[in-house]
């Protein structure tokens, strides 16, 4: 690191915009270095196989002496979801507020880590000290309780990071957003602010979380004899509490159904983030001794999750309930970009059970606006802008937002992982690159399943594979067995007889060849045998399986 | 078919819902079918390496005598795609508009069938007969010229199939939907309805295609100093006029570019259904002879399609035409479900290349709202309805649009593939259940690939395959050589060394007790390999791969 100041602030995002949701962002001044999130990712679509993807944390561990903890702004899974492997990987305290460190608390025992880590509860309004770093939690809203934003004191200046945020002035569930506060920090002097993005191409404001009250007390009112099923994110405990305040006003029972979200309710109920009447809440098994007009299932898989409750449901998969034309499902919630397929396939599926779907106007976004973006920059009005939370186009949109607002161009930076931006009052730059990106999660395994791996899948995936057996005399260079020929997710072998007997006298002929010709490197045979063998299945099929010689030898 | 009756009306769809964009509709009377559209699907995301689905014709086939005729609607791929493998299995007239018949001309000559193939254009306002068919072909608008709705005239009744459609009163070229025709017919009393459902959530009017034009000034104006792209449907002709004339409004030259555009505009241009103003196109290659300011391209990839134009410039691999920051990039089209992401992907890799990426407002649908399929349900009046074009909840949405028409719930039919729907003036009632659904297309093979390749090419994408091969003596059942493992697609070796290891040990073992039992039947010994090795992996990675034992014997 010969390139760096000791004596300016350095800003090194791990993960964030080469993998969306991976969010975990490094702030090193001198030998204090604290750490902001720790998200994880899901795979893309072409890391075929891939459960999780977390971060690279090469650099927190070759700088392990400096690290002082990490601050978590809220609990979603891209900003808590990678700490059980990191912290297996290096220990270091958490910070949160209460909410968020009961959910990191949850998983943690998951994973058997809850005693060798340390925890602490941060209030909004109080600061903690980590090395030279004073940070500062204060109030936001956003579609989980207790969400932060972080005012991060150093002395190269005051950075302030919005975390997930929108502005609510009538939240649901305690206060609204600290406009106040944001605005006391600006008049001291802002020297960065690393503002969510994820909205930032939406005009206008969102809208206030209680907005879907009125919208749940319509549609019950609507549908008021039948059974009402409502597919939520699991850790939308407001919205949850919602559902639970309409559903109570018509004399419904609630059952909570999905593993997670049963989780996370049972953790805010116990911590006070959500309140049920008594006698509300229901056994699934309890189901049966009511009629479908005092019902409603709060429930998972409003993203088509292959694996969630409202997608065995809607499959006729699922043990304890039946869809049925008297079920009305209201989807409050709006699929996440990609996923907009699997949430239609249940859509499709539910309604030709004959329930009646409703997807439309029962949700409202957590994320900020662009009027909400600008009201935070003109309270802030920071130095430098580093728009985070977001693909590059939302980026840079917000970044055309700070330059409308009086940003100069160059005081806006966009940055990829392992970028290190340095800053101090006088300049800011990136000035080096350090190691950071994905790591693959598959089963148990973390990190072995790389690149050339996922190649393979992907190639398997495309044609599958067609393998040539061999036995050889090594001495002699004589065939012993074989050549024999089989294939997998190629075609279907006993339709084409003919092409795969084919396929076996080429190989032959190639083999013989070799052998004829005495040549005895086994890597050129296999060569020889893969060139021959792709050649004639390319020309025959125009497909390009996987082609792979094994030889034995005795 | 013993079930069904021969004086009445029969409508099978043999693709259409459980594979959206299978257009193909068979409608039988006594001796006489003809069949309506002839699409292909794109595959789904769980048919790995799929290149196209086509319909499965064997009912067609089976009843090859009845068969009189192709009616194509219109030219899109959803609707004449599947035409070239179809034909060369049965050899049948095409009829159609003569934009239509151009492109699938063009199509035929691709694949050598167009001197077998029996081609008849037919003017809006015409009819023709076929067997006890009479069927006329209605002028309507669509994202492609020459669209056609069809009044098919059996003894049963009268059946109207909008095709694809919308209302739009300006249209750009030609002329609006004929509507007194529709109404015309709906005078004389008509059975069926058969009508597009995709944008039937949707509420409203679709915009007039001429409102882009306003759209593309606006554009042009403001990035007047800039080079521009527009990507749209490469089918898109209107589109691509109005691109025109407002590169020619700006003096700018224009350059079409990606296969299938060139290919249309061709054939549009030939036979009238676009004017290009001399010296306005030009060849890719002078681009270099202009300023950025006095061109416009004009491309392919607006869905993000991965060999597309435009995919090709987003990733740096096209070979004439390199993104810098002086180019804006106009998306002329919204992405179709399921491509939302390979959308996002290629406008962030425009933006990070400096381009101004614009995306939305500059494209309307080709396709009917709620208050256009109102219009035609009022026009035509019909007995019963058949919502066709669309998810199963479009059509669902349609079908409520129909039962606030006044049509009766017991009239309104939602057909899967192969239903077969029997009717007349008196009753309508599926039947009967006939062959149909998808056929895969896999590079040259058509049908060699079914579930159980599938299925293993899914199984192979998740974890990969481990191989294990050994020589065996049969006369002694005597291990000659191995075993040996080889994996791909599963973990990276070098990395995992001990875990192949103990694995080949495994094996060993699990082989060694049945060669001690003389366990002399290979495949029992296969399944103990394949059990022993399986449960290992399971417990040391929680992940599945292919087990494939293959024993060759001397």
């Amino acid at each position: 690191m010969t390139k760096t100041n000791q004596s300016k602030l350095k800003i090194i995002p791990l993960g964030g915009l080469e993998q969306i949701g991976m969010n975990i962002t490094v702030f090193e001044y001198e030998d204090s270095i604290i750490v902001v999130d720790c998200g994880l990712s899901f795979p893309a679509d072409d890391m075929l196989g891939i459960d999780l993807v977390i971060p690279d944390i090469t650099y927190l561990k070759n700088n392990i002496d400096k690290v002082k903890g990490f601050i978590i702004t809220h609990g979603h899974e891209d900003h808590i979801g990678a700490l059980p492997y990191v912290l297996k990987e290096i220990n270091i305290p958490i910070y949160a507020t209460k909410l968020t460190i009961g959910i990191i608390d949850n998983k943690l025992k998951e994973h058997g880590l809850i005693r060798g880590t340390k925890r602490k509860v941060v209030r909004h309004g109080q600061s903690i000290n980590l090395g030279c770093f004073r940070i500062e939690f204060i109030k936001t809203n956003h579609s989980i309780a207790d969400a932060s934003a972080l005012a991060i004191y150093s002395p190269a200046g005051i950075v302030v990071h919005t975390g997930d945020f929108k502005v609510d002035y009538t939240p649901l569930f305690g206060d609204a957003i600290d406009l106040q506060r944001f605005g006391e920090i600006g008049k001291k002097g802002v020297l960065a602010l690393m503002c969510d993005s994820t909205n930032a191409i939406r005009a206008g404001f969102t809208m206030s979380e209680r907005t879907v009250a009125k919208t749940f007390d319509n549609l019950f009112e609507e549908h008021k004899n039948r059974r009402i099923f409502v597919a939520t994110f699991a850790s939308n405990v407001d919205r949850v509490q919602q559902i639970i305040n309409t559903a109570y006003k018509f004399g419904r029972k609630v059952v909570v159904e999905g593993r997670s979200m049963v989780n996370i309710i049972s953790i805010a109920s116990e911590l006070g983030y959500v309140s049920i009447p008594d006698k509300t809440l229901i056994e699934i098994e309890q189901l049966k001794n009511y009629p479908d007009e005092q019902t409603v299932i709060i429930t998972t898989g409003s993203q088509g999750e292959s694996m969630a409750a409202l997608s065995r449901m809607a499959s006729g998969v699922h043990k304890k309930i039946t869809i049925n034309p008297n079920d009305t499902i209201i989807f409050s919630s709006t699929p996440i970009p990609g996923n907009e397929k699997a949430v239609s396939k249940i859509v499709n599926e539910l309604s030709r059970k004959g329930a009646d779907v409703i997807y439309q106007d029962a949700h409202v976004s957590g994320h900020a606006c662009q009027e909400e973006i600008k009201l935070i920059y003109s309270l802030v009005h920071p130095k430098y802008a580093i728009p985070v939370h977001g693909e590059f186009r939302h980026l840079k949109a917000q970044g055309k937002l700070a330059v409308d607002l009086g940003i100069p161009k160059d005081n806006i930076f966009i940055l990829t992982s392992g970028d290190v931006l340095e800053m101090d009052q006088e300049s800011a730059k990136v000035v080096d690159k350090v190691p950071a990106g994905a790591v693959f999660v598959d089963g148990l395994g973390v990190g072995d399943v790389g690149n050339i791996v996922l190649r393979d899948r992907q190639h398997l995936a495309e044609d599958g594979i067609i393998i040539v057996v061999m036995t050889l005399e090594k001495a002699f260079n004589q065939l012993i067995a074989g050549p024999d020929i089989v294939s997998r997710g190629f075609v279907y072998v006993r339709e084409s007889e003919m092409l795969m007997e084919e396929a076996r006298r080429v190989v032959e002929d190639a083999l013989m060849e070799c052998l004829d010709k005495k040549i005895s490197d086994w890597g050129k045979i296999k060569n020889s045998i893969r060139e021959s063998l792709s050649s004639y299945i390319w020309k025959k099929t125009k497909r390009n399986p996987m082609i792979l010689p094994i030889i034995m030898e005795i």
